[in-house]
């Protein structure tokens, strides 16, 4: 029976010929300093960088953001001349191309380092193989797909990113223990350590509407160090509470997205002042506010990916996401990872309204985990059929 | 935030004065040695023993069924002499009544043990403290407590059915990861090791209905050395396909419980002959066949009490159970516990009709956790506001 489920968590992929059980611990190590700077990298992935000689680790780095040098680069500078013959560990296929920061490939090749061991390769079209090819040609000895299945999770948002030319969207509801889809009982806390907070670190931006923002989360991560999401708004008009923490722009920046016609709508009925000045008070408080002649999670994921975002958090948690950007269409367009938050209550006669509605009928999930965190149990699982990577 | 989940499955219990580590281990070492017999002790609680001297393990033993020696018989036997002094680790309260068998905290003074450690007290007014007592004053040094929580849920169904003269019932359904109801979708399949033949390893007795053996289930667990349930089968009518699995008695007993009024209407409508003819096959095959004037919950649980049943899983992965037992209302009767399937899918509109009703809205359940298990997670939790002990 294919489940789609790891037992017991992340598997280890099977090892690629060449590879050794103590190649995928290095590969783990690799990717734990890879995620050191979670939330901090788009448009890049998170990579990471180990060097090891002689059974000892002489370099260590990581990519901290974008236009910063990458994961090779200081695991580099640590080893020095240590990293004569040594192998490097790259979560991700070395770069080959001059960005912002000079092709990594050629920076291990010059260090004459004497083994590659790369995570997974690169799908971005620029890199695809000639970071590996490079090195090769240089007579260096390279091992791809170490913990493959980890490294790609690792950058996952990051490939989807480059593939779709969207971000990757999770998205998180509640549901009761017997499958009533709360709105009510939904919570936007987000203590430290509990897995909102987590996911608000993980993700570039965090959307809700604005029925969600009447309850005043902050939509902030308690993480230490966490680079805040962009809070985004979506909203029927701009009649909003602008005392909001949202509107608070000092902790994190907030976009409003809102409707040409609604606003226009506004006007007609005489409120033009309120509407034109409710703008202007937002942008003068830091806020964005963007108005789109057809609100939907296309146009506000195209909004996004041009901004330069891996990775979107789509909040139903509190309210029906659905009436605000129509039903998500999942096997083409639309999340490609679903968070259910299962509250651990019976409700029995569901008065919080209708479920979800997907443009696909009994969608399967794939890499299922389950864990309790914070009071709820969180059960995470890809969409099948779409591509991730 | 009093959260009611264990975030690593099961906590250890805080140990009671005078108790060390050592003793927890001990005492989860005779859990398991009750738990050998799981499925097989009603109506009485699984229960195991073992016997510590100087630092060696010099006894042990379980409760295999009722009316044979209980788990602490068992391990003095083994000790012998060495009993001596020793200290005896028993997951639940000595009897001190002659059942079937003499009393064993008798046999533990006799043995002249040196210290006894309770995991629980027993419920049983005819028990009730005074196994601990006659230790006492044979000058035996008594601890209670120790992995309390453990041994009390080892023995959940004996103190709920001791305390409520009711077995105790779990409730299983399915639902999709969006939270849909599913019943064409849940599984009756009881693979070695799946979640579905652990269950009926361990519950007395299985509830389906006449639907739900439609697709000839067979109800049976695939653990090895498991006791069969007894599977009960809730018919709105005798007409039922003789040739299925479940009426197949040869490896576990099978009850189908009816309605007397659809007999009569059967009767009157000139089926007289093949309803009477029905009810003789299948008790010529070895199926007990009760016709209620009510067939609701209640009754259906006073049954199967006076059977000797402990525990019951109501199976409602296949059908709506409520159709034929009412809504089930969790607060005052019906199920203790609940066992939710959620199979990783997401079925957007929702066709497989409405979700449950319960009498009580939004109950609590506590002691959550949550698994991945052959390709489905499970997510289990006992209803809260009503004794479990």
């Amino acid at each position: 029976m294919d489940s789609g489920l790891s037992e017991a968590g992340r598997e280890s992929s099977p090892l690629p010929e060449g590879a050794t059980p103590q190649d995928a611990e290095y590969m783990r190590m690799a990717v734990e300093l890879a995620r050191k700077a979670v939330g901090h990298t788009s448009p890049n992935p998170m990579v990471g960088c180990v060097i090891v000689k002689d059974g000892q680790i002489v370099g260590r780095g990581f990519h901290p953001k974008a236009g910063e040098p990458h994961a090779e680069v200081f695991a580099l500078r640590e080893a020095g001349k240590a990293a004569q013959g040594a192998t490097a560990y790259v979560s991700l296929e070395p770069c080959n191309h001059t960005g912002r920061t000079p092709p990594c490939s050629q920076a291990l090749v010059r260090a004459r380092v004497g083994r590659v061991v790369v995570g997974t390769v690169d799908p971005n079209p620029l890199v695809g193989g000639k970071g590996v090819q490079t090195l090769q040609k240089a007579g260096i000895k390279v091992v791809v797909g170490v913990e493959e299945a980890l490294c790609q999770a690792t950058a996952e948002a990051f490939f989807h990113r480059i593939v779709t030319k969207k971000p990757f969207v999770s998205l998180r509801y509640t549901i009761s223990m017997d499958g009533a889809v709360l709105r009510s009982q939904g919570t936007t806390s987000a203590e430290a350590g509990s897995n909102y907070s987590i996911l608000l670190q993980e993700n570039d931006a965090v959307i809700v509407t604005d029925k969600c923002i009447l309850g005043n989360p902050k939509l902030l991560s308690s993480e230490a160090g966490a680079k805040q999401p962009l809070r985004v708004v979506v909203a029927k008009s701009l009649a909003l509470p602008l005392d909001s923490h949202v509107f608070d722009t000092s902790s994190a920046p907030t976009l409003v997205i809102t409707d040409a016609n609604a606003i226009s709508t506004d006007l007609q009925s005489n409120s033009r002042q309120s509407a034109e000045s409710m703008e202007s008070l937002l942008r003068s408080r830091g806020v964005d506010v963007v108005a789109m002649n057809e609100v939907n999670l296309d146009a506000v994921l195209d909004l996004l990916y041009q901004k330069g975002l891996n990775s979107v958090l789509l909040d139903s948690t509190l309210c029906n996401i659905e009436n605000y950007l129509g039903p998500l269409a999942l096997s083409e367009q639309g999340p490609q990872k679903v968070v259910a938050v299962i509250s651990p209550v019976l409700v029995g006669n569901r008065t919080d309204g209708p479920g979800f509605q997907f443009e696909d009928d009994n969608l399967k999930l794939e890499r299922v985990t389950t864990k309790t965190c914070g009071g709820v149990v969180i059960v995470e699982g890809y969409v099948s059929k779409r591509p991730v990577t």
